[in-house]
């Protein structure tokens, strides 16, 4: 259930039972010939998914993150580390107000993982809360799949490369990973990413995304329940 | 077209004859009876509407905005007014900043107007840039619909009782709208307000709500034909 | 009584029976012919007046407010948006830990109302207080008098032309009211506005002027009486 | 001359043959029997009595300054330091912006001089600026006064005992100073200097407050020259 | 060469034919029976070796990171990501100022690395700059010396166990990690990790650690020289 | 006795029965002929000696500090107002947590005076807690020496020349101080200062050095006792 098909009063009716809350936290940004939206569109399909198994309710996605190593690729939006940390910060805050305690953040880039160290503050001032941040695809259960079907997951391949995230023709093949020397401009990006994608091929069967997608859920679903 | 369709080598082609985008500012909070995201899904209507007769693009809604009164309501989530002009300082530089320069920002929620005073800041800075804020319902149109049948339009009262924004029954008959006297906190709004509603007609005719949104989509089109 | 006749024994001994507090929140920016600080001087004037009669302390003014789009005009000093709020957090908080409980604030200038956001946060913070944000020109009784004599007010015409704003000759007659589309910069706001004024007679009858000030200064009474 | 008198086209004309401007900063905070507004009275003072004499514009005075430690006397409003040195600094953005070069801060508060820091900083981004920070009574002119009558200068006693700064008579006599050891609070500020002055005596004759403020305005006068 | 040990002339000196610099990136930190400082020591053993073998320049260390998880653990003393954040933006733009370009960032504390998001919007403001962002034990070579000796990496286990982070004996044998679920407080963590150790062997032969001393300076010094 | 040669559990016993703590505050910046991180080496040296006399613990040092009229000379690394504050507010914070009480600041850096605003603020927010301010330069005890030897105090002359702190040879003789108007821009300061030195002798006699860090060090220990 997201939050969009309630009114307040189906919420408080909700908190009379449950205090489970899960926020989908993406990006806007280039992601090869995928869609600009794909670090939202995996996480909420698996917040979805996970919500119908259990009925906990999703929050809509927040559907900016944190890409400035991608402003030069157009169509990329990208928040300020401020911006955005604080944008977090005041999911919490408000939902912890009216009685929500356990969060899980479903998170779908990478650049995002910084927000981590604003929750761990919140973490020390509102008691009773339990947190949970979880990037999909940093999971036993993906590199389990990765490495019975020999593919290595990379931002804008076959990992992300779903039906729902897929936009236009995917090139056949695969792409030599560039050797990154560290830490990158928006414009050395480019040049160096080329069409975006970090190298890889650029998709698997649709079978195995089914069970790459089956087992995110089941992580998801763990995580869920470890919410204790 | 939305961002979300499209991969960022669409984006370049795009801008490579248009520079027009369209934003959409929403809020996450009570509506009454209403879904507590009408204030994204009404400019996100319109915003459709529009990008389908001019082929100018839809950024993805900004799904939180600035509600600090209604915090008090359950499944209200509220962004601090400084987090919200950051982000909207944020979608402006990243997108001036790979060619865009006509902004249309279709505003779904009176509390985000703030944002306004932060783009007037942008636009001393970034030059050849084009901004307009709408506020939709904030327009002699709709004040002509509401004329004509009489209804006094007022947050989550008939005037944004669309059928996408509907989640549960409506009650019949109007509500008396509540005296109001300075600047409330979240704890006296919800006791003023009870069901959230500011009072007038629960709901209008369908026939009503199409003329509506008709009416609000001829402003967006006007805007965006104003843009130069 | 302006809080700069006082020492702050005085103020002690007016706590002990009154928890009222005037902020006149202001502006400083051109007005075309009249003064730099008439958004200022006006609600400085109502408070002043207001305060002969109820005795509600006046704090002194707040001459900078929110004016980025007259920055080409010279003598137009504005504040960033953050830095005005955050000023008129510390305002409240500082009285309010004193004991000062009810707060009217008088403001000049249209540009300013981004504080109310803030507002509506300390009001979440602080128990116990009552907040009035008045900008003194938005009020019926306003129309009231601009309709009586068939003059629309406007920035910088004759609604601010009051004796005490003047300090230069008066142009005859009207100037047409320039059409905006979208938000300016200041460049173009220059270029647009030309003198300044947006447009309408530059100036009323005195006792026009009378009737409007009293009409204003009975707003300010009933909004000291309604705090409560 | 000040602002307030004037409409932009004045500055304007003012700006082709001059460049400098006076800004007056102060504070609204606790002086014992004296003014809550003394520390922008002073300054004021000097600063239209020098503007007299050489033409030189005076801003409107910054009536907030940074008190934290006077917060536990009714009357006391004081900005955080954050708050301060950002309003300042947008004084000194907004009048360079439009040609102003050489900025006087005429100083009426210790705790404001940490605003020097910034001003610092945007020395170094603002090219041809001209800057000098002025506490008036940080001066070997004072000191001279002060050593000729025998009298120490310090808050809230006779150095700014000022006929234009008493609102209430004052106590014969001196006031031993009382020994302070680190930072103190609020609360414990209160408790410590009891009315308010650090102490020493409470008033000098008329002729020795007449002689320090030609003093203090020499010194203004002679800083306005050096502007160079 | 350490900064401390050169005086400005020296630098200069320097600029004219070398533009790197090392930041040391530490934290004080609980780090069960070692050193509150570990997080320090390490890398700047690492950066004075390497400086020792090339010549490059080392910037004091930053002694204080981000680690509010580990602040019921007295001795602990952590930085907001902002502060933090804003510290690190301030050392690359004063150096970069003065002429270095290319930035070696030694880290010693995993709660560090969100500074690597703004470290990206710098690299898209300042050109010609070149930035690695390196974590000690984040490194292949690492992993190949636990895996050597069957050891497994973790906080305040033998991984920083050298000789000159001891500040006490050291307990024998290996302690079992404890399984962490979600962001835990500070309070929870000290519950959760006794004394602080997150497990594993405690200390390991000097021999292994020369061996990873050895290993980690190569990465260090790979890093300088593919600083391009 | 520093953190750095303890483990968290040394400073749970400390805190069973002291809970005073020393903060070092240093700058790198230029210092003439002498070493870029003068402003730590002589608090830290003071630091040292009255902790080995008094066990009061030692906090690692921050080494940055507030010097943007420095940035023109190579090595100088300032931060911004800021980032300084913010992190002198982060230590208190975290140390107050953990039961310190009673904090001296050792400054060695006059820009960096500012902090004590901020240290005001905290005072009123944290109960219990004594803080004090001290830079080792302004003193009586200094004075006496100064004067003693006929010898002017300033920065980067025989004041700050102590053995530790020299890294190169000193001029002999003196310099005559420049004469400086207004606040310098870093450009304007370098070209004003030329070596760095503020003027007055480049050296003393190492048996006046030794008198004056004794009588400085005398002055800590005071302000050791006074804490209460």
């Amino acid at each position: 259930m997201r939050l969009d098909e309630l009114n307040w009063m189906d919420v408080e009716k909700y908190l009379s039972h449950e205090d489970r809350l899960i926020f989908v936290i993406g990006a806007c940004e280039q992601h090869g010939y995928l869609s600009l939206l794909t670090d939202v569109k995996v996480p909420m399909a698996l917040a979805d998914a996970a919500s119908q198994r259990t009925g906990v309710l999703v929050a809509p996605p927040v559907n900016y993150g944190v890409s400035p190593y991608f402003l030069a690729y157009p169509g990329t939006i990208s928040l300020r580390l401020n911006t955005f940390v604080d944008l977090v910060e005041d999911l919490v805050r408000s939902s912890y107000g009216q009685g929500f305690r356990r969060f899980l953040f479903l998170n779908g880039h990478g650049g995002n993982d910084s927000a981590r160290a604003r929750l761990f503050e919140l973490s020390n001032q509102l008691s009773g809360m339990r947190l949970a941040w979880h990037s999909w695809w940093v999971s036993h259960s993906v590199e389990m799949v990765a490495q019975k079907y020999a593919l290595k997951p990379s931002h804008a391949n076959w990992l992300e490369a779903f039906t729902f995230t897929q936009v236009a023709e995917l090139p056949e093949g695969e792409k030599t990973p560039p050797a990154v020397r560290g830490l990158l401009s928006a414009e050395e990006a480019r040049i160096l990413y080329g069409d975006g994608s970090f190298g890889g091929p650029y998709r698997a069967d649709e079978a195995v995304m089914d069970e790459l997608f089956a087992a995110c859920l089941a992580d998801v679903m763990q995580l869920l329940a470890n919410l204790n």
